[in-house]
């Protein structure tokens, strides 16, 4: 696989082969590669799932038009890649969900595609699901997990397992086994987070720092660490009575609820781990993620005793170019034609 | 002590001896004693400290007057107690923590006065608070321990302590040994309910149950006491993943849910138990609270083989007394001067 580099030089010369979208539930990012996997272009919308107007399959078209009309003019027949919410039951046309272990060749035999208004075949790459008495699912990570394997030699992981983390909203943890998204888990941390703040007591008292608080935030880290048998429920509180006793500062309060949260995730995933007779101390992992978030993650690693956490930069447009080659979309020898 | 029992028959004819406030976040209930202890009447307001307009204490009395002021008018010079959040830093009066352990006797010599426009003379019972590195503190829920220890002995609880739940939207449980508050935490079990199901996506798929799905509820219950050890983050997004693979109907959602953080708020408090060497399985122990909720607490405490919580009525009214009595601020065989 060629990875994909931020714009090639030769922008408007070189020939489109590919048009990939990351269409998820609040927006959607759309790439265009040369035949080398270098990017031309990228551009993002607003128009994700959730804000894609009642109408179906008519409103993606138009907003696939909105984001890609250009590009589809001057490279007719270009094919099209999308994943994420966009192949789920709201989405433009649904992937059923391929069940874990599942790796590329599983993604790709369960694309699905769809004919938009102007011919375009779109294909669409299914999630996956980790079934279960608690089933858990994923739409889009599935994709940069792909997009990010390249990497596992980077920090000395072997066949026998590799941990990749996502922070985000929806934070998910996978354990990758030969390629293979074996199982996973998804934590409700940064959704939980913004809830407490917004809509609870919690918040009343906070103010916004001036900077991120990195000192109130490691505290929130060791609490929860140093209470992981009495949990989530029996801590957050104390983000208000810190602050009533005078030993928590309002401008502190948010770091340090952060901490509590991604402290309780680490102590569920030493959990996991440790059933599998894995440690997360010393565990060399990946992070895929916006990267302010994967540094506050990092942190909090580092107070669990797990200093290798390794960001992986473009997991996303990585990890569309790796399935379309696996899929047959685009072959680096040979570009598609292109009308300009 | 003598039990006030709702409403004496001679509401209008006996000689008022107290009255008595529960005064917090939300709400105002007022309470009119005979000097038996029996309550003659009782009135509920809006005028919850979070509501009373800033103002400070001229916006409170205002409050006070239209609750009680017809009381005070029959009967001049009628002591008054108030407990709850009016005794906050943003209440009327703030009437400082006093520190656990702390019983009654303790709570008596850290009542606060406030004289009120008319000349009224207001005690306010303080808060708890546990000190140590998380501290926790209560108001209000102070006054209905103390009004629900003569219950101790109906339940078999000896001198070696006694477990006392308060459900609510900051459930409390406390242990109580010799009649002293010896510890107690808060989760923010019913807060955390409401910001999940009104803003994060698990509300999305929920719908309204026509009745409590008590078996729902049970179910969330057991997942939750099956997963101690990874705990609420890891557990909650299964509300959303069994709905989306048809296991669990839109109806059932929020019973689930429900059942899911009380279910966690046990496994704590089982944690905190065993940290003493008590075991929540067949612990005798209080319940005070909403009947709905403390019923919803006693389901999930039989799954985790405590079948033997009592609930306990008139918590509020009784502790009320009960701290006004050792405060000498009514003596059950004299009656204050009624003007009627």
């Amino acid at each position: 696989m060629t990875n994909p580099t931020r714009i090639a030089p030769d922008t408007f010369t070189a020939a489109p082969a590919l048009i990939a979208l990351d269409w998820g539930t609040t927006s959607l990012r759309a790439y265009l590669y040369d035949a080398h996997g270098a990017l031309l272009a990228t551009r993002s919308r607003a128009a994700g799932v959730m804000h894609v107007p009642a109408g179906g399959a008519r409103a993606f078209d138009a907003a696939f038009e909105d984001a890609c009309g250009d590009w589809l003019d001057r490279a007719p027949g270009v094919p099209v890649l999308a994943a994420g919410m966009v192949g789920s039951a709201q989405g433009w046309r649904e992937a059923p969900y391929v069940e874990a272990p599942a790796g590329v060749d599983a993604l790709v035999a369960g694309i699905v595609t769809i004919e938009s208004a102007r011919g375009a075949t779109v294909s669409i790459v299914p999630g996956v699901i980790a079934a279960g008495e608690l089933p858990d699912v994923m739409r889009g990570e599935e994709t940069q997990i792909v997009g990010a394997l390249d990497e596992a030699s980077s920090i000395g992981a072997d066949h026998s397992g590799l941990l990749i983390g996502l922070p985000g909203t929806h934070a998910k943890w996978a354990w990758v086994k030969r390629g293979l998204v074996e199982r996973f888990q998804t934590f409700m941390t940064g959704e939980l987070f913004g809830a407490l703040r917004d809509h609870t007591i919690l918040g009343r008292t906070m103010r916004p720092p001036e900077a991120p608080d990195r000192a109130a935030f490691l505290r929130g880290v060791s609490v929860a660490r140093g209470a992981q048998r009495a949990g989530l429920l029996a801590t957050i509180f104390s983000t208000r009575t810190l602050g009533l006793t005078g030993r928590l500062a309002p401008q502190a309060q948010g770091d340090y609820l952060s901490g509590l949260l991604i402290g309780h995730e680490l102590n569920a995933l030493d959990t996991m781990l440790a059933e599998r007779g894995v440690s997360l101390a010393n565990q060399p992992l990946l992070l895929i993620g916006d990267d302010v978030l994967c540094a506050r993650y990092a942190a909090a690693l580092h107070a669990f005793g797990c200093p290798h956490a390794r960001v992986v930069a473009d997991a996303t447009e990585r990890g569309l170019w790796r399935i379309a080659s696996r899929a047959g979309l685009v072959r680096a020898d040979s570009a598609p034609v292109c009308a300009d």
